[in-house]
């Protein structure tokens, strides 16, 4: 027994308002019969307790699944999660196990032990789903396991409510050969394959019989994308080389060659500029070969071709491997259920903004797999402006706009972001005229037409951890209000229709992001506009990376994990 | 840049006997010229020197060859390292990694970490030995990389010297069924399938629409083969279940079954009798069933069929999965170059007591792969009488004995043995009559049945990893005093011919071995007939296991490795 679980034993289960009970319990000896005593609690009435809960099916335990289970509060529902994977994986650090900064154990944490917190009542079960059935709510499973154990390998499960967190795939932009010659770092299994595979070049190229030439190639590495992972796995590739493996084959280190491809015209260019010409300079200064405005044609297992967009001019670059990593598809699972409910025709599931997918009831998409459809403020504008217009005058008083201004702003957030491009210090500036002087009315055309700019603001929100883990804290929030919002509702009004919605939409409270950039630097876009970068920067990283941690065991190791690569430098054994 | 790097860079390099200098140039600035003009030495007479060393290829990354290449004096020779792994596994905690107790990482270390101790006079090739030709002194190796990287993939090394230490392969003593599968425990490779293994039948187990009888068949472990490692991971997985897995299956914890296959009448065999009752009867408390007696007649993906050799029934036994752990045997490429010596019909490559290969000029076998065939005594004992009977009198007086004793007693360690087993104070006791009275005198018939005997006391060495470094550590001693022993040879003197042999031959000495048992309990051999069991010699090999680690990375590695478990419990990811 570890001593956690002792101690858990031994001070958890009792509610915070029978502590005190224990302590006199304790003092008596009596510990063991009063607890004995509240398992032999009446089992029919939970039996039907259990019976009349709704079914809650979650697929996936990635950020979005993990962060709903956390917070669920599970006496209400009868839940069940399905994902191939038996585990969380903290994705962030993925680039780190690439090298072995840090061990991939160190950022997994067993869903079961997430789960279990909640006294177990949520089961788990390692299989993939297969189809959803939404006409019949039932999802169709199957076990990933591929010994050939005894029993049946598919079940099915029927659900009241679903929660889709399957996450999405990588996005090869049906480019020839990324398939099968590409590593990818989506999974813990992608960052082990490529520590095997980096350490395989260097073994291959250090070998007797070889010219100095094919040495060259078998020590070229190639990455896809210049997004924040191409470029933090490019920052931990060079450290590695230059910190660890160097001295290790000290015969080949002026051999290796590392080259970022990038079809647009800078590298991390979802950031602020100064992050993007900050992480340009210390490249060029690292020897990281970066090609900007370059697309790939297709990839085979000895080159990669590319189109330079600048002059037109086809290129063909030997490498020993390449890495892809350029965005994220739909998987085939959640691309039949887009077929089945009229979504055929989209790219990426859609929600609203209360991650209710479109055209399907009491289904929900968190994460990844899905993007929220925020609805167009032009599409509402009559209804608006009719709501406003209490008085029916056809005309729009100042007084009446700021009486439904909040709900407006609640319900469309790209008002509010409209305002912020424009630096309008209060909403009613929106109803001034073209020349910027106020008005005291505004008709239906005057307000269409001060509106008409809004949706432009409308941006949808990166494949991110941060926006998963919010999006599902925010819905296991609107799972637990489900019965209370019923007769209070919290949302803003229904400017179509009467009354409220039940909930507030989701709203995205972006924290910041970072960019490691290797050799103990780091770029972070922090909120308020706020750049920083250099070492202290770093430091900022590896904090928050270890509080954001799951549990106090990925916590401990991955610190351990930094720590031990201080000491001792990464381990190159090939296993 | 590590620490570890930074303080070896600032203090190593240095030879003790420059350290005055380097304070003198320390204090005057002068320390980076100094350095400089130490690499600048003239590269003529390193190269010359180079060219008359003898090369020395080392085959094999385990035991016996790495203890041989640390002691290795490399200012003598040109040493090159041929293995598939890149790295030294601290193979008797492999059971510990099977079940996440220890990670796989922390038990491996790098050979270019251990042999970079040596200034970089060492080689190595991550390749596979494919061919020995002893004829022509050249090993014939292929790279093992999978991956279709650029450049030929053979080469072929020349030898003055080859050391073969290979190891052995899984002996399935040609069991149906058992290379298609079993699992093996021999690599880390094995080890981490295992794990995730175990993992799989837990999810399988637990999976909805399953019977009783399902899951149980999908929790029933068979473990073949009683020997320290069989034990030791039968021991692992009951902790695994009873203390880990429970809580996160706690439905099925009930239908686990593990069964120990072992064809003798008792489990550890080999060990003091003591401590096979004492793991028989913690086994059958904890619920693990150990039967004895029972030969395997094949195995398939769902049964192990046995024979129950009391009752010549057979048996067939459904299980989820089957660990094979019961012996070694000879690798194809061994058997290949015993074929080319003369000893094909040999099971194990045999050596002489200096480890050289019978049958070879200059090729040395150490480790697992190979079995010291000792000579005689019988086959000598004409040539040992005549060189005893100075005075060529026909008898031997006890003066005459006593003058070779000493180097009978080094060539034929049987003696000793055989003085030990009858309990007899001193040599030349064996020189008594039958009714054990001394004599005077002894002719060559008395003297040969007087030890007739002692022959019956040879035993093969265990294939442990003791008995590979321990003989890896004797042979680079050979190998460093090479020239010195043309002059003075330190070994005995030659019954047969004249002079001495160069070195003493190899003994082994037993320093004891641990079964632990699981349940923080543990038995132990110790030197000089000593048994210990129970928890205080399960503190005694953690102590012992963490001293032997071949780096300090590893040492810290295992002992906080120990210590997560002990706070936070296995994981169960199944990564």
């Amino acid at each position: 027994m570890t001593i956690v679980s002792y101690l858990n034993r031994a001070f958890n289960g009792f509610s915070s308002s029978s502590k005190i009970l224990v302590v006199f319990f304790l003092s008596g000896g009596g510990l063991l019969s009063y607890s004995e005593s509240q398992s032999n609690s009446p089992n029919n009435l939970e039996h039907e307790r259990l019976a009349c809960k709704k079914k809650v099916v979650v697929l996936g335990t990635g950020w979005a699944s993990t962060s709903f289970l956390k917070d669920l509060d599970i006496s209400r529902y009868d839940v069940q999660v399905v994902s191939p994977r038996n585990y969380f994986a903290f994705t962030p650090l993925l680039p780190s196990v690439t090298c072995g900064t840090v061990e991939a154990r160190s950022i997994v944490e067993p869903i079961r032990n997430i789960i279990k917190k909640k006294d177990g009542e949520i089961q788990f079960w390692e299989a993939e789903c297969t189809k959803i059935d939404a006409a019949n709510k039932k999802v169709f499973c199957r076990s990933v396991i591929e010994s050939s154990l005894v029993g049946k390998k598919e079940f099915a499960l029927d659900y009241d409510y679903l929660v889709v967190a399957t996450g999405a795939e990588v996005n090869t932009f049906n480019t020839p050969g990324v398939m099968e010659f590409c590593h990818f770092l989506k999974e813990v299994e992608d960052a082990q394959k490529i520590r095997r595979s980096v350490l395989d070049c260097f073994e291959k190229a250090i070998l007797p019989d070889l010219t100095d030439e094919e040495r060259r190639i078998s020590l070229h590495f190639v990455i896809v994308g210049g997004g924040p992972t191409g470029v933090e796995f490019a920052a931990e590739l060079h450290d590695f080389v230059h910190e660890d493996i160097v001295k290790l084959y000290p015969m080949v280190k002026d051999l290796v060659k590392i080259t970022l491809i990038q079809s647009g015209d800078h590298i991390l260019n979802t950031y602020d500029s100064r992050i993007s010409s900050f992480a340009e300079q210390k490249f060029a200064r690292d020897g990281i070969n970066v090609n900007t405005g370059c697309r790939v044609l297709g990839v085979s297992n000895k080159e990669v071709n590319i189109k330079v967009k600048s002059t037109g001019e086809n290129v063909s670059m030997p490498h020993s491997m390449v890495v892809w990593s350029t965005g994220v598809s739909t998987r085939p699972v959640v691309k039949d259920f887009m077929d089945q409910i009229g979504q055929g025709k989209r790219k990426v599931l859609a929600t609203d903004e209360w991650l209710r997918v479109k055209g399907c009831e009491n289904v929900y998409a968190v994460g990844d797999c899905a993007t929220i459809d925020q609805r167009k403020i032009m599409e509402d504008i009559g209804a608006i402006f009719n709501a406003a217009d209490k008085d029916k005058s056809g005309s729009l008083t100042v007084e009446e706009f700021q009486e439904i201004i909040d709900d407006v702003l609640i319900r469309y957030p790209q008002v509010g972001l409209h305002l912020q491009s424009k630096h309008l210090m209060s909403v009613t500036d929106l109803l001034n005229d073209p020349e910027g002087n106020a008005r005291k009315e505004i008709d239906i055309e005057g307000f269409k037409s001060a509106l008409s700019q809004v949706d432009s603001q409308m941006k949808s929100l990166p494949a991110t951890a941060q926006v998963a883990a919010q999006q599902g804290t925010y819905l296991s929030s609107c799972f637990n209000k489900r019965e209370l919002a019923n007769f209070i509702p919290e949302g803003p009004r229904r400017f179509k229709g009467t009354g409220r919605h039940d909930f507030l939409p989701f709203r995205y409270k972006h924290l910041g992001s970072f960019a490691p950039l290797g050799g103990e630097q780091a770029a972070a876009e922090l909120p308020g506009d706020w750049v920083s970068v250099g070492r202290s920067t770093q430091w900022l990283w590896y904090s928050i990376y270890a509080s954001k941690q799951v549990s106090w065991r990925t916590r401990v190791l991955v610190v351990s994990d930094w720590t031990r690569r201080f000491i001792f430098g990464r381990d190159s054994s090939r296993i």
